[in-house]
């Protein structure tokens, strides 16, 4: 996949509509990824990023110790792939390997990226005060890339239970918004 | 509008796919209402939601001192009213009656359901450690109440300055996720 690097700026715009993503970490050369849904976007610029990662995941304390990860934002095609890294465990599995993932150095941390994703942001830990209570974790993006051929993005919106709503006709209105 | 009581163990279905909601306030008898979309699911059951309200917003200071709200999720018949709500100020107009929405009494909570919404969660603030810092809020759902004609909820999910793409198809994989 082509990559482009991308505005911190813009970054908002890919993660305020809810789109599930994959998350990767790396620890003592070894990549893992996670599914999650759970996130929110708190801050525009530098972007801030706060999102709940469960104990019970073994991204959990890998996140708490690296203090790095990738969030990468994938389209439609790899649904599929994504509810099956949902479903497993970095305890039992390589799951770059077992699902086909291609991970790509990233340029400012050790996680990698995901090839295959449109969107892949670089992110280090920046808070931890609610992680003990909540598993909430703020991060803060210090550098994002694009697949600038990716236009309208079918990013797919986890229901629960492996049911997802793929997004669809984009609307435009006048707006002062941000 | 019909409506439905709905257990809150399936709330988070509702907010995980990252809709854009309409959030209402109310104050000595004085209703209010704005847009988010900076919001994530942090706990199943009891569901508990983090929200971003910025501090400029006429609704912060509100919510701070009632600690109570009502998030109220719109469909996309919906979005050129979600649009101006989050154009205007609470402080210079009131919302609900220029934008004609129909404000509804809840069950625990002062703030008002939208009767045009087809989802509507009562809520109670229930942790401020991090508003100084972040603007974001911990709330809990205490009441949730659904219109239950609605099956496949166009919800809205803001790109930023006034685009939205809108819930397309719906696609289910098998899956060991909640």
């Amino acid at each position: 996949m082509k990559r482009r690097s991308y505005p911190l700026s813009k970054v908002y715009g890919l993660l305020e509509p809810g789109p599930v993503v994959m998350l990767t970490t790396a620890r003592q050369g070894r990549n893992n990824v996670m599914t999650m849904s759970w996130h929110t976007m708190m801050e525009f610029e530098p972007p801030l990023i706060g999102c709940v990662i469960s104990n019970r995941d073994y991204t959990f304390n890998i996140l708490k110790a690296t203090r790095e990860c990738v969030i990468a934002i994938p389209t439609v095609e790899l649904a599929q792939k994504v509810v099956r890294v949902g479903n497993t465990s970095g305890r039992d599995i390589d799951k770059f390997k077992t699902f086909d993932l291609t991970a790509m150095p990233a340029s400012m941390v050790k996680a990698p990226l995901i090839d295959e994703c449109y969107a892949n942001l670089e992110c280090k830990v920046v808070d931890t005060a609610m992680v003990n209570k909540y598993n909430f974790f703020v991060l803060e993006v210090v550098k994002a890339w694009i697949d600038p051929a990716v236009k309208n993005p079918e990013t797919i919106h986890h229901l629960g239970k492996g049911v997802f709503r793929v997004a669809g006709k984009t609307i435009r209105f006048p707006s002062k918004m941000k």
